[in-house]
């Protein structure tokens, strides 16, 4: 297990010996070694004792604090990232114009190009004219983001392919409770859409942990301009991942009624439907449709599930988790920021 | 009150309403509104719920775990610094080496002005020779800074600066028991120099607080040179008030026996005089000599207190708090980063 998630509310997390435990009215719910904990998640209110957090702090486990709903709220950190040579690095080539539009195109050719296998492997089973056409449209956008001239242009490719890729979508769904027409968010206004923006925020957290642990400064990003209080290279890193890891999970979830609309609700105060991103910063009541409790925990164990799945992986030539493949994303831009290696997005093979 | 410390061992930190209460067996023993409090610091085995650690990251109040001893263990953030754009300034103009001399002069002209000051103020009472030969020392010295060709000579000026200083120091003290050869660390080898590293870790951390809230990153500086986890940037900003925080304060706690040997142990397992420097990673049975429980409250209390103080802060004309007098020569140093402004050194008139 390299990621803890505590969602039980009211349990306490304490340490004993080498080892991670969750109690609750004194009853043990989880007991994990701590060298299988990379990452500890606590969402809502979970107490913490004191001695646990400087175990924490002291065996370097990030450990990231989350409302019920998977919003960010802080972490405990050992310092400010160490590594101030790495961020010089990064700070001189993502200052470099060229440097930086090659490296946004990276992501942006990933991104398309993993909605595209996407599509193709279920177009497959569902066989379905508007799938084939969004197919084909995505390979002509790809074609196009070589020579996109500026991050403004190589920004409306993205644009462009996310709206095809999300219209066709909705044809991948099989149970027909689940009607997903397009992307909302700010707040999520359907059960799907509500998978997908919680899906993001933890494919986020993994992201960012690495970032973290790697030294870099997520704020400083190559397709998304740097802007006060945004993750630019965590949301960079993202891009490649999204459908790989919180797409494919959604449709798995939907498809085989693991989740059912039985495990969402709608809260009492639920506005009437609000305009698309027009809340900044959303509270419970600002979503007109939420997962229930049991629902959380499913879909938790579900993205997780996906990022312990192996699959190969190119640049070193072995069988991966989705979660290494993450790190090793990470490792790798390092590297081609040091100029020591060529960055590569993960793209899945047909 | 601007930082809140918890050192009672076994305490227990809650929130209520808009208040931080501090409990112990049920009793209260603080209890401070939250807007009264910029930093928050837990010493040794403190409890806090998870309603506190959630209303501390919303308020944005720093929260800093450090060791009964006052080492440095972590803290709670709502996020890396999100200030991207002045992390950018920051890893342009550092990266300049003409703008990283001239800055680096400027720490070190105000940390020996502030030392000759120091003496000087003292020398009116005790009129001793040693001490008025170091203050002549000190000036030729503060005299070159100007003229040193690079980052070298002028950390050698530095270091001959601080030899000359902390060897007249010792005259300065009125109690015959707290004998003050030189400056030893890890670990400090006698009383006045257990005081002396605590307060520079305490001034550090005042220090770190402004320049974390302020979105600099404090491991790129100018006189110290970046170096894998050195905050290089506190330890620039903290030249200049060494000697009028911590070394002021800690000859008023000897010369008014505010603080006594009996505020002083020696750990059961104390080694017999390491060699200095010899440790990297201290436990408190390196120390050959600790403070007490009620020495550390002593301490604290006593470096808070001269922190509060008001003095004139030129830059804005103004009485100010030292405390106050610390963020504004961060933000002084933000401004001189942006050029806007130049950056000057506090130097305490004489």
């Amino acid at each position: 297990m390299a990621c803890l998630y505590v969602i039980e509310q009211g349990a306490e997390v304490t340490k004993q010996g080498n080892r991670i435990i969750v109690r609750k009215f004194g009853t043990e719910l989880q007991s994990v070694p701590a060298f299988k904990v990379e990452q500890l998640i606590l969402m809502g209110n979970i107490q913490i004792t004191s001695q646990a957090i400087k175990f924490l702090l002291t065996e370097g486990i990030d450990t990231v604090f989350l409302t019920i709903n998977g919003k960010y709220r802080g972490r405990l950190v050992s310092s400010f990232s160490k590594n101030i040579d790495l961020r010089r690095k990064q700070f001189k080539k993502l200052e470099e114009a060229a440097f930086v539009l090659d490296l946004a195109k990276k992501f942006v050719w990933g991104k398309l190009a993993n909605y595209r296998v996407l599509l193709r492997r279920y177009q497959k089973e569902v066989q379905k004219e508007a799938v084939e056409k969004a197919i084909h449209s995505l390979r002509r956008l790809i074609e196009k983001v070589a020579d996109a001239p500026d991050l403004d242009s190589l920004r409306g490719i993205e644009g462009s392919g996310s709206a095809i890729y999300f219209s066709a979508l909705g044809q991948l769904f099989k149970n027909p409770e689940f009607r997903f027409e397009k992307r909302t968010r700010r707040p999520p206004r359907d059960p799907v859409n509500v998978l997908l923006s919680f899906g993001y925020t933890l494919l986020g957290n993994t992201i960012q942990s690495y970032i973290d642990l790697s030294g870099l400064d997520p704020y400083l990003g190559a397709l998304h301009s740097p802007d006060y209080g945004r993750p630019s290279l965590a949301l960079d890193l993202m891009e490649e991942f999204r459908p790989i890891l919180v797409d494919t999970a959604v449709l798995r979830v939907v498809n085989t009624k693991a989740i059912t609309m039985k495990d969402f609700y709608v809260p009492e105060d639920a506005p009437s439907l609000p305009e698309e991103g027009e809340i900044e910063d959303l509270t419970p009541e600002d979503y007109p449709i939420l997962l229930t409790y049991e629902g959380t925990k499913k879909w938790i164990t579900m993205y997780e599930k996906r990022l312990q799945e192996l699959t190969f992986y190119p640049i070193t030539e072995q069988r991966l988790s989705y979660r290494q493949i993450c790190e090793q994303q990470v490792r790798l831009l390092i590297r081609h920021l040091k100029e020591e290696d060529i960055y590569q997005p993960f793209v899945l093979r047909m």
